[in-house]
């Protein structure tokens, strides 16, 4: 589905939660980036924002990007540059929504938690094929976001739920986006 | 959906092919291991085959699955324990269809490739939901599966198609696994 909106997709590495629900800020991953830029520009997202309030990660973050779309790694696979282009570093959520403008939506996604009705996927995928302001698709890292952002949010997205009995669902933050993509914005 | 076959995931490190098509093996990449477990498990799928010829990488993925369902990392996040059970580690495709049962069904994907008619998510789908031998599901690492393991597949799902006009599609893997897992398994 081409989306009608603008779409796009922040990975928080603060605030979020650790095991033990303590609020806390998370390490880059490398494999994150290339993963979330790489299904984002697949599925036509237009930014993938990476919030750190760390100076010296964002910094890390700049340089992945930098060898991927300037540097040797855009010679060597030249698919990945699109992809990386699409990547944003910023300080925090808040910046990541201005460069959306005022009017723009933060939708949230949690394995579980969160209070009122969610947003049904296939009522999202109608949303996202109507005319309006942007929409910041956000995730967390650790163990989610923190209830903070959980309640900043526009809409909260339903959970994967999972096919199993026992509900067992510890999907890695770069299969859930991968996830919620397709089900919001894959070919129909 | 909770499929009515067992359904197993193999992930090949060769043969699969580089991005000149030369037929090459490649490295294990620890979060393959450990996304591809923990969707695999949320999906209901039994077993998550890693197969790899060189010994050294075998012994190096066992010990990761020991670490997790033995080790310390199974005190530290016991949720990754019953996902790293799932693994099984094992020289060629060949013996991990056998352990399927010679009457397991091989499905490959592919980004692209293919003759033939390839068969929709919805077919896979409701084919899942009978009674019948197990289905193995076989990604490749690498550019992709090599033509011999195309040529030697039951079945080729359709590729995932990419919205985009310009139909970027350059998944990892282990986004491409998660997307498979829930279009074919997802709860409906």
């Amino acid at each position: 589905m081409i989306a009608m909106r603008r779409v796009a997709v922040a990975l928080v590495h603060h605030p979020v939660e650790d095991r033990e629900r303590a609020i806390v800020t998370t390490a880059v991953t490398n494999l994150d980036v290339h993963d979330i830029a790489r299904s984002s520009h697949t599925y036509g997202v237009t930014d993938f924002f990476v919030v750190h309030p760390i100076a010296a990660q964002r910094t890390l973050v700049q340089r992945i990007r930098d060898h991927w779309v300037d540097g040797s790694g855009a010679r060597r696979i030249p698919d990945r540059k699109p992809a990386m282009e699409c990547l944003r570093i910023v300080p925090t959520l808040e910046e990541a929504r201005a460069a959306l403008g005022e009017d723009s939506e933060l939708w949230v996604t949690s394995a579980s938690r969160g209070q009122g009705e969610p947003l049904p996927f296939e009522a999202g995928r109608r949303f996202l094929s109507t005319q309006g302001p942007p929409v910041l698709l956000c995730f967390g890292t650790g163990w989610g976001l923190a209830p903070s952002v959980m309640a900043s949010a526009t809409r909260r997205l339903a959970p994967i739920a999972s096919p199993r009995v026992d509900g067992y669902n510890h999907l890695s933050v770069r299969a859930a986006v991968a996830i919620i993509l397709d089900r919001l914005l894959g070919a129909s």
